[in-house]
């Protein structure tokens, strides 16, 4: 037990284990010097003893509280328990880490029928006293003796109806010195005492908060959030001060710098004569601490530096330190009692994103910190507000409805349901439009090209429409399930709502919401100070970042975001430009070999071209190209009516084609002929991606001598046979025509399903790089269509069965065991494969980090998440450091002996450079067969 | 080398390895004392020694073959290359494991201009004399000179021609004498020259055999096989003897007994005056050796017994003594010059199962051999032909088109094109149906129990309609693609033809035969020996086999055949019985809690007496019972006219109905809403069925005291939470039911989720036991969905990517990995965890053996395939004791320091036995957190 006031405290600030996040920062600010009214923590080792023993304290506590209690009592010059000058206390749990769940605060502890009359004298004002006094009442009987506040809310209710007013401020002393007497009285029906004496009403409260640590609230939070059980609370208690003794005292909240914009400025509100919770209330208006803080609507109140000249000097003086000595901006809460100053709480405030990158930037100009620390001090999910429109925070919304935060970003425009109208009321027009469907198909795309934003009533997040509009980095709210959408009328239905095309809505794809009419939005600019910072975070990173991107403008984007190459280039959008998707229908109808390749061939200079624009933006960075992955009949439309339109249009019968689609339908499309099983039965497909690649890659040579390294990526690869057969036919391709040019290129595959992953042993000699598509890999893993699971993931977040959207955010007990079998098992049978991971969960900051720890070569992600994937590359980076740095220590302290098995495994766990496995690998190679050898030399030779 | 002859072999019939399987039987019966024409082999470590000399034999070589030939020139009286009495000699190739793809025989080798001479003097034939020599020519050639038998067959038909005759034999000895010389005109042509030296031709002859060693469809063959590259093949060079040199020669082949029944009778053909080939050729018809051998056609034909009765009288002595020397029923051939008889082989006879069975058993009652081997001598596949009716073989069928042989038995009758049709004929007009459906699903099931056959034209091995045909024990051809179904006109067109409904078709369900018209079908009958052996199966076996059943009569059958309980109870055919699927859809219909309790009270009796009825048949057997697991939309019907129909039948709106089709619609139903997820959504739904089962149980119990211990399957786990949710609410349930009864039940998962199996440990900490459901493992760990995977499987066996079917054998490699992980974590975490699998593979017989050696409890499998699982089981047991013995004998010799990895490795691999995880388990479970040691207290209380 540690006790602190008066400029002195027995322990220190670092020892948060001990005393809690409150209780270190109390001894903290005392220790500086600040006015921190006094008192004592109760450390985290007595609420372990008190758990070890049966609960009970260890027998000198009783004293030491005794003695701590007294030590306040000499300094604040009051008595706890006493008529006269009463000391009263708070207390307050405080476990070193923030947690939800547990017993918060009681006031005002140690009134009692004698000790009000104290307070009433000294505060001159009856009521006010014994307000405070039925407030602790029924706090303490809620929290302590188990009697539910409802019991105390309705007798004052009651008392209210009988005295005819509203409101409680309008009870007199006398009611409320009655409502007392009767709270007392409810107590007692309810079996129990309230305790006159302060000393019991202490220990009660101290033994509620210990308490609190096991109330099943608090055991799944912590279950939740993987804390542990052991770890304890800390208990603090303190001496009370008043803000509202009169008109010199005040209480207020401040922050350093203006966490809005990050602007260095001292920026706060207060109210005089108050207590610190009617700041937050809103029952009065709260005053600015200073001019900077003013408001419109703020600035003709009275300011701090005006009412309380003196105090508000100090104050500066106060927060100058603060922020100085915890080398971050500050969130301060203090009281000024009879003009003095208190301080009571300092922690590290929150901020938006763009104040985390300003006052991070500045405060290394500042010399305050080192670059390592600015990058940290900015979250990684942070950055998705920067990157992306809000909305007028200022605009009073109306939410409608809420999908999923499928897309980050704001926007607003009229809704329309089909993507023709979308592009023509947006080209034609200039309108600003919203895409409502169902569900998006890749026919769709045009539409959400030319929309604001997109709204779907169906799909997770990595549907079809959320992977696109992530990519083209346009705002969309996914599996909307509340809506219901009627195609036929052109009606949104939500509730009791009915919007026709043409009205106005507005999403916010950050939060998932669907909004009323207009919101005015706000376009942010990144400013040099994200620039400067990002410069930061690439020189602690180690993990590269590319992106996803398939047309030269993401492409372009996500270069100017700092993307180190493509990751991922999906060849189907290239199908579906309407100049192109008649030859690629005319391919799927042909029934012949020649038929198709015929097809193929008109198809082939357009794709050519799009490679060469391609390469070219991507100059000197690689570009990994996925070839066709889905089902054919994604390609032809699945209405009836749509497809009498398609036969008049190409001039085919409309039997012949119905009979096509309907072959070509299949139950299971995620899981059916699609990927390179398209590659084995249709091998022409393939060929002719292939020799655009690669024709492509020779005339750039030709014409400006840009070299370019293809990495040919064969997709849904299950057995090493597929890749074999599939590969061999690519190379043969390949190596014709950049016979003669210094052109490379690699054959690789995705890691997409589990066999791939429990194989890549195999797998690894074919391919010579292995990109994770961890997207498919989460659906077969966990078997889970993305595109259906927004029917129930509902129930299975609502019952905390998934705590996160595993497609958001990778799995990595599961999904992640594949990842890191198929790491460590390709590389052991080939040392120097490249591999990282395309999914969606290359632009999430956890899965970024699991990346990181488990050693890929990079993460590739839509392009406006690439800010986001360094950033959260650099945090890795960092934190391992740090730990690498604890270890050196520790290892040092510890005699080289004692390696516990834990840590062994810890290690293990952590990254498989490319060394370690190299000798593994070497090891194998050495038992390998004959034939196998003859493979390997063929391929040296290419 | 090796030479044999005159009743002494220089080698041992043991010596396999050496001598390949041909040398080693022509070592052995030269041994026995059987007049076996002298020859020599030389062994397989000359074949070696070739490779590993780069093609060069050892120097002694070519002194031991003059020499060896020396010894048949004296036995055979006859000198190799000599005009007169000429010793001719046939080359053959003999690998240790039998190996098509390798050059097979060279006949009459040592034939030339002179020899042939001394042919036609000792056979007085001269166009005989003269054919040979052509023949020779041609197969030389072709064989060893590297020229194409093409061009010595269109000189023969040119000669043909010119000579105005059709068939060879109606060339004269001098047209043949004319071709010998045309011939090797063709050889001088295409660059070489035919060897006049018989000592030239023969080692051109051996060199070709080891030459053929590695030549690429050898190498395929043996890659696929699994087949080690270093074995080497041996050459058999042996003595001519003719068959064909006057009336006192004759040629045979013959059985010890009957191939087709078992019967022991000596039953085989012959030709008087005949070379080996005529007797297969088919242009004399052949004659029967005795009485036994006569049938029906060949009754009026001399046999060997009555035309050369003292070679006959040999034969048969010859017959018993290699029956009782090999101990199995034997395939023999023997020819007979002048009045000699002579065995040029002997080997195993191939058999019907049904002989099989007859023989085993037969056998072991003659006390030639165990029991043991008895079971041994029946493979599990064969059994399919003994449990399901057979095409008449007699009957020539005309093969229209060909499937996936997915549900074993023959079927004739009408086709029809829908369900209700099929029903209707069969039940109201007795007809015989085949039901001809594009795809099949649970809606057409009273159809399918209608017909005699289904015939689908889409899904694979593991189809609806393959899986419930199975089920049934009904012939099924799937995915059938070349087949295309107009179900508008009823109408089935394949090539050119169409068939309407009505007309007769016929189906192979164990080849995939489709049949034009009828045909014929036997009804097996499972004879006393089947009975007998099936229970020298069971002690040999130690893995369970149990069966998947849903109704008390699938249930008898399967305890018919030897079930030892229920794997698989799929409920949802319960819900399919007319009078059952309105309640249900009801259910489905209904938008409230409420609204579904008051459907799911109507279904809650049916159920619970289909339960009673179950657990009735099973008495005193293990019954799993898995609750609900398709997706909710299987129940309602999916065409709009359909639909229609349904809203008129249970009187709500169609559009309501139609909005709720829409909206339960999904892309991929198999990775959809369903199986735990729709417990998770709508607890009640499982309630209800936990509460038929336990209900059905107790009433059992209160009724005729019959104790059931109902297992309880929750089914597409995928995480340990959904268990753990869903598992504790039917928990609630199950024992409020059964309090105050010592009626007990298990609760426990289907892992058929690639992440259930990774992470079984957690799993089974909820689980009382694990059931692999291996069909949708493989689907989600290939990412292959059955019911597609027929649009492109036939293209990857083509390309041999895939050398087996993974819905039809279990893919050791991926999906078995998964298996194994977790089974051995499963086991890690709960000691006493019961593990078994209930997909497709249990009823495979390489499948079940995987099961036994990784050590699960039981596999499970549909009524049909319980004895060939059972089989395979035994079979597994026996491989693994003699293993286990062959190892003891070999460590005995070894000293106990020379333990290579390899074994370590193998031995690894094999059964990981209870007490070794329960040593881990226990080890681990010490480091669990003091939560974690609660649960386990908690459920050790139930």
């Amino acid at each position: 037990m540690f006790s602190f006031g008066g400029k002195k405290a027995e322990a220190k600030e670092t020892q948060k284990d001990l005393l809690g996040g409150k209780g270190a920062n109390l001894h903290g600010m005392t220790r500086l010097g600040l006015p921190v009214p006094p008192g004592f923590t109760i450390t985290t080792d007595v609420c372990k003893y008190y758990y070890a023993k049966n609960e009970n304290y260890p027998s000198k506590l009783k004293k030491e509280v005794k003695d701590a209690l007294g030590k306040i009592e000499k300094q604040m010059k009051r008595k706890f328990g006493s008529k006269k000058s009463p000391l009263l206390v708070s207390v307050r749990s405080g476990a070193p880490v923030s947690m939800p769940g547990m017993m918060d605060t009681i006031l005002n502890l140690g009134l009692n029928d004698d000790t009000v009359l104290g307070l009433v004298e000294e505060s001159q004002d009856e009521r006010f006293s014994y307000d405070s006094y039925r407030r602790f009442i029924t706090m303490y009987s809620d929290v302590v003796l188990g009697i539910h506040s409802n019991h105390f809310d309705s007798a004052l209710e009651e008392l209210k109806m009988a005295k005819g007013v509203e409101e409680d401020t309008e009870l007199s002393a006398d009611d409320l010195k009655g409502l007392v007497k009767e709270f007392k009285q409810i107590v007692r029906q309810n079996g129990a005492t309230f305790p006159e004496d302060p000393m019991e009403q202490l220990w009660g409260a101290i033994t509620a908060v210990f308490g609190s640590w096991m109330n099943p609230r608090a055991i799944t939070y912590r279950k939740l959030n993987q804390i542990n059980d052991a770890m304890g609370t800390a208990v603090n208690v303190q001496s009370m001060v008043f803000g509202n003794m009169g008109d010199d005292c005040a209480t207020g909240v401040a922050f350093t710098r203006d966490p809005s914009t990050g602007e260095k400025k001292f920026y706060g509100e207060f109210l005089i004569n108050a207590q610190g919770e009617d700041v937050v209330a809103g029952i009065r208006t709260p005053q600015p601490i200073n001019d900077d803080s003013k408001t419109e609507s703020s600035s003709h109140l009275k300011t701090l530096q005006e009412a309380l000249p003196q105090s508000y000097k100090e104050l500066v003086k106060v927060y100058q330190l603060l922020e100085k000595h915890y080398r971050d901006m500050q969130d301060i809460e203090f009281t000024i009692e009879r003009g003095k100053l208190f301080m009571l709480q300092t922690r590290t405030g929150k901020r938006t994103a763009a104040a985390a990158v300003r006052i991070a930037v500045e405060m290394v100009k500042e010399k305050l910190i080192s670059k390592e620390e600015a990058v940290l001090r900015v979250q990684p999910a942070q950055l998705d507000q920067l990157l992306h429109p809000c909305l007028d925070p200022n605009f009073e919304k109306q939410v409608i409805a809420k999908g999923l935060p499928a897309s980050p970003g704001a926007a607003t425009g009229q809704i329309v349901f089909d993507p023709d109208t979308a592009e023509q009321w947006a080209t034609e027009q200039n309108k600003k439009v919203i895409l409502v469907r169902i569900e998006t198909s890749p026919e769709d795309i045009h539409g959400m090209h030319s929309s604001e934003g997109i709204l779907t009533a169906r799909g997770g997040m990595t549907s079809h429409a959320a992977v696109v509009a992530r990519g083209m980095g346009k705002c969309c709210v996914a599996g909307c399930s509340s809506i219901k959408i009627d195609y036929d009328a052109k009606e949104l239905h939500v509730g009791n709502h009915t919007f026709k095309e043409g009205d106005f809505l507005t999403l916010e794809g950050g939060t998932g919401e669907v909004i009323l009419g207009e919101v005015p939005t706000i376009r942010p600019s990144l400013g040099g100070d994200f620039g400067e910072l990002m410069t930061w975070v690439d020189q602690c990173r180690t993990l590269k970042v590319r992106t996803n991107a398939d047309s030269p403008e993401d492409a372009q984007v996500a270069r100017d975001f700092g993307a180190q190459g493509i990751g991922l280039c999906r060849t189907e959008h290239m199908f579906f430009e309407p100049e192109r998707i008649d030859a690629v229908r005319e391919m799927i109808l042909a029934d012949t070999l020649h038929g198709r390749k015929v097809a193929l061939e008109k198809i082939l200079p357009m794709q050519r071209s799009d490679f060469e624009s391609l390469f070219q933006t991507m100059e000197g960075l690689p570009v990994t190209i996925r070839l066709l992955d889905p089902p054919l009949h994604e390609f032809i439309p699945h209405t009836d009516e749509d497809l009498h339109y398609l036969a008049d249009k190409i001039n085919v019968d409309f039997v012949r084609l119905k009979r096509k689609r309907d072959a070509l339908h299949e139950f299971n499309p995620m899981l059916g002929h699609r990927g390179c099983r398209l590659g084995v039965s249709y091998p022409e497909i393939y060929e002719t991606q292939v020799r655009a690649i690669m024709e492509a890659a020779v005339n750039l040579w030709n014409e400006s001598k840009i070299k370019t390294t293809p990495e040919i990526m064969i997709p849904l690869v299950g057995h090493v046979k597929e890749l074999e057969v599939v590969g061999n036919s690519c190379r043969k391709i390949a190596d014709a025509i950049i016979e003669g040019t210094p052109i490379k290129y690699q054959i690789g595959t995705m890691i997409e399903l589990p066999r791939a992953a429990l194989t890549a042993g195999e797998i690894a000699e074919y391919a010579e790089f292995f990109s994770f598509g961890t997207n498919d890999l989460t659906q077969t893993t966990f078997g889970l269509s993305r595109d259906d699971a927004g029917l129930f993931l509902k129930d299975y977040m609502d019952q905390k069965i998934y705590t996160t959207d595993p497609f958001a955010s990778l799995d990595q007990t599961g999904v992640g065991r594949l990842v890191q079998i198929g790491l460590s098992e390709g590389r052991a049978a080939r040392p120097d494969l490249k591999v990282g991971i395309c999914g969606e969960h290359g632009g999430d900051p956890e899965s970024v980090v699991f990346c990181h720890q488990i050693g890929l070569d990079y993460v590739s992600c839509s392009p406006y998440r690439v800010p986001i994937a360094r950033l959260a590359a650099a945090h890795a980076a960092l934190s391992e450091k740090k730990e690498a740095k604890t270890k050196k220590k520790a290892s040092k302290k510890k005699s080289a002996k004692k390696t516990s098995k834990k840590t062994k495994k810890k290690v293990s766990k952590k990254r498989v450079t490319k060394k370690k496995v190299a000798k593994k690998a070497a090891k194998k190679k050495v038992v390998k067969k004959k034939v196998a050898k003859k493979k390997v030399k063929k391929k040296s030779k290419r």
